[in-house]
């Protein structure tokens, strides 16, 4: 017992004045009544967890986060070297993101195993991984562990009997969403994405992230129908064995061939019913090759490892394309379960709350829809169901992917059509008592910004929120995140990229057909399965399923990394 | 993919010419119509998988089994080194069973830590994790990995099609399951456990198991109804939501004080009801103190922190007490999460079919039960309900720690009144098409047996078994596990150790509390809680709730290692 770090029983006045001041905690408002809870203050810093004691005392529990003190702010000799060796979030973006040619040569070599494997754990283990805590329990519990129907979250929520809406900081009342997003977030004039990001990108990111997030309208903000928490295509086969059952044919492992759709909401947008359709197709695809090589296979085999297949070959184009083209990075990022083999990982995934508030990148959407010479309003494409067999898939992955999306960060891009989708997320937000923006900052190992200046890079939305906030640490998680200056040449700021990619490449690589157990031939029916995963790519999902390859891919055409090539085309069916 | 040993597509015929005859592989009935489903024979050996391509063609897929070609008989240089210096599972437990005095002084060092972090990650590297099949998918699925409704299990079922019901050994038809019970399970005689084990210990087997043995009678022998597969005191709270409600008080954490039972067929044995009495009485005391240190604290949260410190009170017990007294190891057992810290391990556990089955110890039931002067029959003591009550917790602890328990190997020890719970065992054994025990002697890194009598180490029985099955390779698992011979001066045989063993430790430390993540003093809220874990035993658990403190032990006096000394109580509740 005596090992672990938690920290003694010390009344806060008592601290107040033994401890050299440390930021964001001990600046007690005198004129709040005696007894506020202690963990408004959030006193435990590098991942130390607040437990109140008596009414007015706490204490950090520090085991394990390399600190020790009555906050945890005082390294252990180790973790001051490694703080002092390590660089600092925006010098690595920088490296990561300059010097070509450098790259060219790392990218050759096993370095580039070495740094991915880096990536992978660094990352992930900001991820607490089995999940903490969810919208009902603010510590850890059985039901917090076992109740799949919340979502987890990554800070508990801001205690209830708090001076202010934030904790201590900030006004009495947050400001009105209609005039912060109003203000702030809605869109003046298109700003594009740098980099060339086209729509078609923004369309396979909501395809591929609406298996995952699904919050329940019957249950609540707090809880979610996608109980797998991961890459478990229910958005292909439904979320439950009802569904699924409904959508398959129950011959050789096939799907319906029309409009077997796994996620209910798909029929919102044509980008949405393209990408169901392709992946439709390139599971009924892979249980024909299946069924050739195991004739014996009953259907049932035949759709639980196609279905398997179609999880790698994801996985396998979101690392290698959709994260690669979305990072900026010139380190060729690699999908390869074995770089985890060594380390300690757990193979689980669990949808936190500030993931999915996090991936609201509605400012992607364009100001109308471009298709061949056709213009398409928002009132004219939204739940056009018929466009789809109209143009057919290859004309509009085409046109999808010559059109530029907007750029995601730095503040007023959101068209007024999904301005909603904004003012929605920050009133959950508020509901489910989201922690301040400035402590996921310190979460997840980055330091809190100091002024809203230093936050937007600029002087009147930091003028503004000034004013809407009053101060920097009470502006709330998705404000924070879509207002931050962008990195130089990016979509979006560096906590969108610090907190994001954590989340992202956990729930990737913490899926169970990454782990050793799973991660073999005889898993994909052997090496023909398995190699299809291992040689997915976007432009193969599509151009493998239709008549004519036409152009496909993340960029729009003539940006540097876009990849005219011609496929060698096969006959498909549907 | 050239790195993966996933073998060539080969010919069952060619093979059989090609390659010298490996044990249990080759034996091909030439009078078999051609198209045998070939993993029939269950090719593939160390842990590889058997893969059907065509008609009569399989591959094995050998990746990281440490062995290679058609069938993973061929080990790579280190595998060959690793086991020719690894002592035989024979020979280990000989170790950890003699030499009292050099234990003595191990269990003084640090080599005790080094050698409970070896028994735990050699153990736990048996079961597979994440889970690998159930009872509809005898291959890797995303179904069978997410759908939790069902027992997992280790190796997959005997394929449909085979020639034999064991697979191509054996006779056409699996022998009477009344004779073969009747003739070698049924007691002619009580055959006292070694060791001095007692009933007490019997009924904490019980009534510890039934949280995660408790197969749905409304989907059939291959589901559970305790989704929690491993400890989450599912028996003292319930296994859903809805019946945890049903049991607390909703006041101060508690559980209400009379005849709240999570499990519902607790009422069977007053033996049952007297642990799950203790259980409610350490809820609630536990509540208590925690109350005191966290008057602050909801309901909810009182609850969850106490759950979560009983679970962890009864991995304390399970690993230190029960499975110390179990594997009559010298080696002094430890519960100690961090031994785990810096290996590879999965945080999670699925209880499997076969841990299931071995478990179903009911030779420890005697013959009838003695409680002071008075005599029970099974008609007599079966749902008595009064008889708690009647005696209260000290007397009936008091007298079923006096009493011995039978042994449960070696056959001939099945009291007729539990007599059809084996028959129940291998019925469904059959029905699951459970593979043959010198499968999963082979699967758990144990030599096959060659003859029954090599199985039994006696004669009489052997000749039975010889009549009945027809083939050593053709015994099934159930009775394999109870008929082998006993280790000496042990309570059952080698198979029952080596099986049974890494499914309970990977059971006991997969239970998320013991991950890094949560196995720190706030999660049990503070040093207080944390200290309660760290410090659980047995005598504690009775004597910590009862008013007098009875002989309370898993032996019965007088034998070493017995333990009378008196213990401070406290008053309790109840």
């Amino acid at each position: 017992m005596s090992r672990r770090s938690l920290s003694l029983r010390f009344p806060l006045l008592l601290l107040l004045l033994l401890l050299p001041p440390t930021p964001s905690v001990l600046l007690a408002d005198p004129g709040v009544p005696s007894p506020v809870n202690p963990c408004c203050y959030y006193p435990c810093q590098n991942q130390g967890v607040c437990v109140r004691f008596g009414l007015d005392h706490y204490q950090c529990d520090c085991t394990r986060t390399g600190y020790s003190g009555p906050n945890c702010t005082i390294p252990e000799t180790w973790t001051w070297i490694r703080n002092s060796l390590r660089p600092s979030p925006s010098f690595t973006h920088f490296l990561l993101t300059h010097g070509y040619w450098l790259w060219e040569f790392v990218n050759a070599t096993f370095i580039r195993e070495i740094l991915m494997r880096l990536v992978l754990t660094v990352r992930s283990n900001l991820i607490p991984s089995p999940p903490t805590y969810n919208s009902a329990h603010d510590y850890i519990s059985w039901e917090s562990f076992s109740n799949v129907s919340y979502y987890t979250r990554i800070l508990p929520s801001v205690p209830k009997d708090c001076p202010t809406p934030m904790g201590t900081k900030g006004k009495k009342q947050l400001p009105d969403v209609q005039l912060l997003t109003q203000r702030l977030l809605l869109r003046r004039e298109f700003i594009p994405a740098p980099q060339g990001t086209n729509i078609l990108f923004a369309f396979f990111a909501q395809h591929f992230t609406h298996q995952f997030f699904k919050t329940s309208g019957k249950m609540g903000p707090g809880f979610t129908k996608a109980l797998g928490h991961g890459v478990d295509l229910g958005h292909i086969y439904g979320d439950n064995l009802e569904r699924q059952y409904h959508l398959r044919l129950f011959k050789d492992g096939k799907l319906k061939y029309q409009m077997a759709v796994g996620q209910e909401v798909f029929g919102l947008l044509p980008g949405l019913m393209l990408f169901s359709t392709i992946w439709l197709r390139e599971h009924n695809r892979v249980c024909d090759l299946l069924k050739e090589e195991h004739p014996t296979w009953d259907d049932e085999q035949l759709f639980q490892t196609t279905r398997l297949i179609l999880i790698g070959e994801t996985i396998k184009i979101v690392i290698e394309e959709y994260v690669q083209h979305l990072s900026g990075y010139f380190l060729q990022l690699k999908f390869d379960p074995e770089l985890l083999f060594r380390v300690q990982f757990q193979y689980r995934n669990r949808i936190s709350m500030e993931f999915n508030h996090l991936y609201h990148w509605h400012p992607l959407m364009p100001n109308s829809f471009q298709v061949g010479s056709q213009e398409y309003s928002y009132e004219q494409f939204l739940f056009n169901t018929s466009m789809l067999v109209d143009y057919g898939v290859e004309a509009l992955v085409d046109a999808f992917s010559r059109q530029r999306a907007g750029r995601i960060g730095g503040g007023r891009n959101f068209d007024y059509h999904v301005l909603h989708v904004a003012v929605d997320v920050i009133k959950e937000s508020r509901e489910m008592r989201l922690q301040p923006f400035n402590e996921y900052r310190k979460r997840f190992g980055l330091k809190p910004y100091t002024s809203f200046q230093e936050l937007t890079g600029e002087k009147e939305m930091a003028a503004e929120l000034e004013e809407l906030y009053g101060d920097i640490d009470a502006l709330e998680f998705y404000p924070g995140l879509l207002l931050e200056k962008c990195q130089p040449n990016s979509i979006f700021g560096e906590s969108m990229i610090e907190m994001g990619a954590p989340f992202s490449l956990k729930g990737l690589l913490g899926n169970p057909i990454c782990s050793p157990e799973y991660w073999k031939p005889s898993t994909f029916g052997g090496d023909m399965g398995f190699n299809l995963v291992n040689t997915a790519s976007l432009k193969k999902l599509v151009c493998l399923n239709t008549k004519t390859c036409p152009y496909v891919s993340f960029r729009v055409p003539d940006y540097p990394g876009d990849d005219g090539s011609v496929l060698v085309r096969r006959s498909t069916e549907l």
